[in-house]
């Protein structure tokens, strides 16, 4: 078979570009609306994308001035999702470190059994200390301690849905044989952070587990997505960055007995498209008037982790601010900003315009065809299995870069007319996982 | 107004009768079969039902071989129900001992924006070892470890439901201003069991808070009812025990300083019903002679904590499993079991028939004139608000009743004909609870 690309639509209430929710079609209040999620999964399925996704933190972000602090809970939102469509994959984020493994475990196999084997989990450790003062902490656990806890938090997650052979029911009324005991199985895990005795009270998913997404970009980040991650979205700016990525982490699963062709690597990229590059290129420049230059220094100073009063806006970031941010060792979102303002030389305010786009992201902004270039190219070029597709606006975004460049990329051979199978597994073209406790030689994801 | 009768559809996978599954009709695996759900709520949505309601635990009781031990997580399915319905009430379980507040309060408001303020939450400790052990415990916590947990839990609920005001959002895109700051508040919780800095990621639930139930009936669980519950499920085998409870619990809201009509108490019943007597009887039979005595036993054993050998089927409860149950004060559900059979003089097979059917609630058998006059009696004689209608088979159970019983209620001026509000509020005729920071006087759940 030939390699094939993979779309997934992030959605983020009006749109990821922060001022996106003030344009004039837009709805302000998305992050609460579920028919606006429910359209805009609808457009992505009919344009066959693999999944979509949200993304999450258990922290309501800024004063509530400038922008939406608040949306539904992912899993939620995606169970509402899955009852308007039929095919498309669904991808929640979920912390590590602020649930429970039973309790998680038992929501991502409701989901999968609820869209009939589409769900996905995004795993999180939630790095930051707003988060943390939400759950009876002082600060936020130190990242060591996080991911050592994600880490027994999936073997734990794993034994769980493997708690219940694939077979196990019976259904037998005549014999009076609902199930077959022999296949429903405690686990009895006792480890560092958890002791868990199941079975899981709920049977194993469509899927077996789950498609494992992962997103951390950091070292840490990066040794647990080799372990457990099947799709990898990321934030790059440059092809060579992608590259360097994606080549490491293939390695690094392969490394982990892994078949690398199992770890899809996804881009975001933000397109703002116009029929000419003028066009796109004032579409762009109409969002970032919108922006508020208020907004962005507070949540740039969030990010870097310090005081709004440090930042002058026509001077480079300090000196000291870059120094400590290196030496600290921050979470990947920081050392991304800090990466990106030396590289080009930029001054708070043009660091802030390119991060108010997307985050980070790389903003595409140019004609279908460029858009379709930058796609191809790094698919071809070894930086990409597939992108994370985020629209600047919300659906505008989303319902241009359907008309405009998808058909590009059916013509150009990369991308699918129709969905091969059902499962979000299926789509991205990932194995369905035997279960630990049942198969002899089966492809397991173990901890190291 | 004259007073209103309140139904709500307790839905259990087959139904309630644990051998519901063995019947003809039945689909065995209902338990994950989000389609069975959906259909049942639109047949109580149609009856004009108050709401729909969900049990829950976090285990997987029994072995797997004669019962479902397994079913999709509630509040998955409520979002699931609530795209497919547009009035009903939905309530959830969810529990206090295994959950953190931020999290569960935001699914809660969430769940409630999805619905357009039809969400409710049946609040629950988790009684047994046989959960605790999923969650890093050796046993149980104690019922006053629990209670005083969950008092605490709801204080931070309620502070962080409130912590976006009502009209915090504004929307305006030409002042870029998109909510009010002064609006949103952190509620810097600091208790025993929790330190929750806040606000919540979502805004204040469009009932302001989902409509919160409780289903405890020992002391303790009576006494955080009296506090908190604004609808109280419970389990009753005569009217006279009715009574005593309904006037004990409105007595024990009224000194909390709570109006007593505002909280709800709706006993179960489990309708058998056939056009004669004899037809219902006979109704009743079929489903008793499919049931599998090694199951009855193995889940009486697992209520009152013996050993399936200490229970002799043809012999009365030992003395000393009674003693001992009455002596440590167990689970309302436990000291219900001993109660009917010391009341009755039952044998533990009779003992197992009587539950079979209802796990301790009244099953009414019969035609549906007398199904219809055992409700009036119960609402008119200081027993019932209203009922937690528990079909035996389902959805059989709950067809028959909507079908033949309701018309009756309604000939009789009990119950409604039509939707009045929008909300699972609005249907109990309960108010919409004001903002506890922004409120003078208003009439906020305030904790003891």
């Amino acid at each position: 078979m030939t390699r094939e690309l993979h779309l997934n639509a992030f959605l983020m209430e009006a749109g990821h570009h922060e001022a996106a929710w003030r344009l004039p079609e837009s709805i302000p209040g998305a992050g609460i609306d579920v028919q606006h999620y429910i359209a805009l999964a609808q457009i992505a399925e009919a344009a066959k994308f693999d999944s979509i996704f949200f993304a999450d933190g258990s922290v309501a972000q800024g004063t509530g001035e400038f922008r939406v602090p608040g949306q539904i809970e992912p899993l939620t939102l995606l169970t509402a999702v899955a009852g308007a469509t039929s095919r498309i994959g669904l991808i929640a984020t979920a912390s590590t470190t602020y649930n429970d493994p039973y309790g998680l475990a038992r929501r991502f196999a409701s989901v999968d059994h609820a869209s009939n084997g589409r769900a996905g989990w995004n795993i999180v450790t939630s790095a930051t200390s707003e988060e943390a003062v939400n759950f009876s902490l002082e600060e936020r656990p130190l990242q060591a301690t996080r991911y050592e806890r994600a880490d027994e938090f999936l073997q734990v997650a794993l034994k769980l849905w493997d708690s219940w052979g694939d077979d196990h029911f019976v259904g037998d009324k005549a014999g009076a044989r609902w199930g077959d005991p022999s296949r429903l199985r405690r686990i009895d895990h006792r480890g560092k952070h958890f002791q868990v005795a199941g079975p899981l009270n709920v049977p194993r998913p469509v899927q077996g587990y789950p498609l494992l997404v992962q997103a951390g970009a950091s070292e840490q980040g990066k040794a647990f997505a080799a372990r457990y991650a099947e799709a990898i979205f990321v934030a790059h700016q440059t092809l060579e960055q992608g590259q360097a990525f994606y080549a490491d982490m293939k390695a690094r699963a392969a490394a982990e007995g892994r078949d690398p062709a199992h770890v899809l690597v996804l881009p975001g990229i933000v397109p703002i498209i116009g029929s000419t590059e003028a066009e796109a290129t004032a579409k762009a420049r109409e969002l970032d008037d919108l922006r508020i230059p208020e907004y962005g220094l507070r949540q740039l100073a969030t990010i870097l982790e310090v005081d709004e009063g440090d930042l002058e806006l026509d001077a480079p970031l300090p000196r000291a601010v870059v120094e400590q941010t290196r030496r600290e060792g921050f979470d990947s979102r920081s050392r991304l900003v800090i990466d990106l303002a030396e590289r080009e030389g930029l001054t708070v305010r043009q660091l802030l315009g390119r991060l108010g786009g997307g985050r980070g992201h790389n903003v595409v902004i140019g004609t279908p065809e460029q858009v379709a270039d930058t796609i191809e190219a790094w698919f071809t070029q070894g930086a990409a299995d597939g992108f994370n597709v985020m629209g600047a606006a919300l659906p505008s975004g989303l319902v241009t870069f359907v008309e405009t460049v998808v058909p590009l990329l059916r013509e150009r051979g990369l991308f699918r007319s129709e969905y091969a199978g059902t499962t979000l597994r299926e789509h991205y073209g990932l194995p369905r996982p035997a279960n630990q406790f049942e198969a002899e030689g089966a492809q397991v994801v173990q901890p190291a």
